[in-house]
């Protein structure tokens, strides 16, 4: 499959290099054509790693990851290119952490909107699943750096797509079906996105990225 | 121990219920000196239970229990009264959600400060410790309603204050030491209080309040 991994931070670089070691062919895009982090990506990865602007990965992949900075995604996400993205399923990992006014960071949008729902009032014809967000990077393509059970929420308004999402998390990267949450509608990843300052507080305390949540007193399941 | 419960909700109800039946003296209050459910609770649950004004409450109790409405919670401690906090050590179990908006409620306020914060400045002199806001009423005082290990948060500026919590939290209401985790100082409040959109969308779909989170992969202990 062909895939578009918008940003080369390490989100990018970890989503995208599971991804070629999977098979598939992989697009890794920043705002230049030439990023340097992109660049010696794609020579270390092979043919199946390329790299571009949002346009180039955009209009490449049939499936989008979104791995910019929150800060920075809508910008990035109109390089791309409305038409680029139409139709297509977009999973968006971006949390629009503000980190200009120190640490720890503070969400740029919050409450009574989010990052996820900006991005799909902004293009309205691609498919946002908002998914693994709640991870770090690490995580994400290999659960079992984390012991045990443990759970990662996606939503989003189309169910077609996240069940897609669901399948694709679970072949690309190993997370169990019976530990993916569907949380409903867009709007829920006001809640995935919220909950990131108590992911940061743990992160401080327990000194490493590989630990996540589990939900006990109850199995919901996608 | 002479302890204030401020609230005649569920939550203070059963705060107040779990600690009379401890052995402790509990004054629920509320804005008026006759509020019908605290009346109501105080005859039902006999001697060592009383009601009154959270003036009374608050001046009565040798520690505090905020169980208002977040959104009434700084009014409540206004009419509670400076001199009748200062020195004791307050538990804000309160979350700051908004239902004027309809539903799921949003928060009055997050991100860049919280409640707890909030009552914090306003009571400088008060040992403000956030816990129990991350659970349903029932799981707060037994912990068991959810099988397995499952986390509580306490943050607050206080090392001695977080560490009576902590040995109040097992002693009266069940919480293993283990699985009650110091996210730091009071702007950690902001983390948990942060937390309650995505308790929100868990609880819709888990159909009962009996859950909770556990943290897997690292174990912070108080």
């Amino acid at each position: 499959m062909r895939i578009a991994v918008l940003g080369t931070g390490v989100v990018g670089k970890t989503i995208g290099t599971k991804l070629v070691e999977l098979g598939h062919e992989v697009r890794m895009s920043s705002r230049t054509p030439d990023n340097e982090r992109a660049v010696a990506w794609a020579k270390e990865m092979g043919p199946n790693a390329s790299h571009g602007t949002h346009r180039d990965a955009a209009a490449f992949g049939e499936a989008v990851f979104n791995c910019t900075t929150g800060s920075a995604s809508l910008e990035a996400l109109e390089q791309a290119g409305r038409e680029n993205l139409a139709g297509k399923i977009l999973i968006d990992i971006a949390n629009p952490l503000d980190f200009s006014r120190g640490m720890p960071p503070c969400l740029t949008v919050c409450n009574t909107d989010s990052l996820a729902e900006q991005i799909q009032r902004a293009f309205p014809e691609t498919r946002i699943v908002k998914a693994l967000n709640t991870v770090n990077a690490g995580v994400m393509v290999n659960p079992s750096l984390v012991p045990g059970d443990h759970v990662l929420f996606l939503c989003g308004n189309d169910a077609t797509s996240k069940a897609q999402v669901a399948a694709w998390l679970e072949q690309w990267f190993g997370w169990k079906r019976g530990n993916v949450i569907d949380l409903g509608d867009i709007t829920a990843a006001r809640a995935t996105e919220m909950f990131l300052p108590l992911w940061l507080r743990l992160y401080g305390l327990l000194g490493t990225p590989h630990f996540n949540i589990n939900v006990v007193g109850g199995r919901p399941r996608v």
